[in-house]
């Protein structure tokens, strides 16, 4: 027999990944959870049909969804992060000895119960004692919230089910309250390839740029995501990721990454002309 | 009925399009070739069961190929381009009038054929009177060449059937001799992130590098390769496409392109940290 997982890049395109073994697969409160063991990436955790991490690759996503801001700003001591219950991105951030605190808020606590127990991998760095975690709804989370997080964090699932309220501006506009005057926030903002996420890519970089005076998107090749072209963005009251980057203290702290470097920091800016073209973006970064 | 069309990226992962119509199929002297219509990415180019072109992104890869050399050398008038039998690189070399002569040199006249027939915009630019168009083996074409071209790009199919021997020592070595002072080597160099195709960057690689005083790796986003993320090799006798490139020169020509821009030429060449460490290469670029 032979067991193959198909998610569909789009109604016309299908990636598939053959499987050993399903592992696990329920309904949680908020959308279908699956984890299968695979003979090319290792575990992969699929929710809701969309792979979210597998153990090959989820360096990529995890290494620049949280280097490029602590290396824009070394200064970041309080961090929120939305979503991200795979552990991955908290894996990276306690990394650095200078952040003192981690709030990390995660609507569905099955998602982080499922990663402590298939992927030790990202989800060992729970137990540090500057991560605070609340199962609560992010979106209420930062509701309220003033001057108060130097980097907020929004590692979503796509803007369907619980991700929705993510990708709209009142939430962006809260978290612009909850950062502090040099805060920096870094988003997942899909792709812009296949026309159904580069909609929510236009979505969600055009409401950063209406609320924040610097808005910017990086690139980075994710090959278990759709079209392996993905972007981040990276939103900021004071901080440009280029002009005010120190690749030289980066570089002192002696962190060992296996995608993220300082030439990429730069390189993540360069977008194509396409993707320019789509989120309006006229200057040049480089 | 659903017809779809699988490549298999690897072993263990399969890369389905779901197809409108197959338009040909017909194995030639040298490779089975397949042309399908489909729903995601209009007329796509198979041979021997790997996705060759999309009309959909070929522009990534053409572009790509080709802008980077010319614009760290708008000196560049004789170019010989290797493969590429649909066109697609002479389509965006032909763009530059400081081109006086493009020799091309594909083993399978077919290919040009069925690119003529199925892919007017990439095949659009046989006509150009600078295009001499050589059914030839490349391999025996640039043997015993010197000092004749200021520019050589293998546009060449993955290094199975008839390109495995442009993946070799001695044929990079005769490309060396039939380039200029300034001469200039842009090659298809595969991809880092599954095994098979890494094996095959590293060897070509590495070949670059014992031969050209200049070697370098630059990346970009191919959503319909496997992984997406993809590898051309630039290597030279005396240019750096960093340090001696023009932005400012090669603005001024005006050309409309939709990946390239002297954004990317730079951002193209910072390399992650595992594909730096898998060719060995040491120094930062930006």
């Amino acid at each position: 027999m032979e067991l193959w997982f198909t998610e569909r890049n789009t109604n016309y395109v299908n990636f598939s990944i053959k499987v050993k073994e399903q592992l696990y697969s329920k309904k949680s409160k908020f959308q279908q959870i699956d984890v299968f063991d695979t003979y090319e990436f290792g575990k992969v955790l699929v929710i809701d049909g969309y792979v979210m991490i597998t153990e090959k690759d989820e360096f990529i996503y995890h290494e620049m969804i949280t280097h490029v801001a602590m290396a824009t700003n070394p200064e970041i001591k309080n961090v929120l992060v939305i979503g991200g219950g795979d552990g991955g991105s908290i894996r990276e951030l306690t990394r650095y000895n200078s952040i003192e605190n981690i709030d990390m808020v995660e609507i569905d606590k099955e998602v982080v119960e499922i990663s402590k127990k298939f992927f030790p991998q990202t989800s060992c760095k729970y137990d540090d004692e500057r991560v605070a975690l609340y199962f609560e709804d992010g979106i209420k989370f930062v509701e309220g919230k003033h001057n108060i997080y130097d980097l907020i964090i929004v590692d979503s699932t796509d803007p369907i089910g619980p991700g929705e309220g993510l990708f709209t501006k009142a939430f962006y506009q809260n978290c612009y309250d909850a950062l502090t005057e040099y805060g920096i926030l870094v988003n997942q903002n899909e792709s812009p390839y296949y026309k159904n996420t580069a909609s929510d890519l236009i979505r969600a970089y055009s409401k950063l740029e209406a609320i924040f005076p610097i808005a910017k998107a990086y690139q980075y090749h994710m090959p278990t995501y759709a079209s392996g072209h993905w972007i981040f963005g990276f939103a900021s009251k004071r901080l440009d990721p280029i002009k005010d980057f120190k690749p030289e203290r980066w570089e002192s702290l002696g962190l060992k990454t296996k995608y993220y470097n300082t030439d990429i920091h730069v390189g993540a800016f360069a977008l194509p002309t396409y993707v320019k073209e789509m989120l309006k973006i006229k200057e040049y970064n480089l």
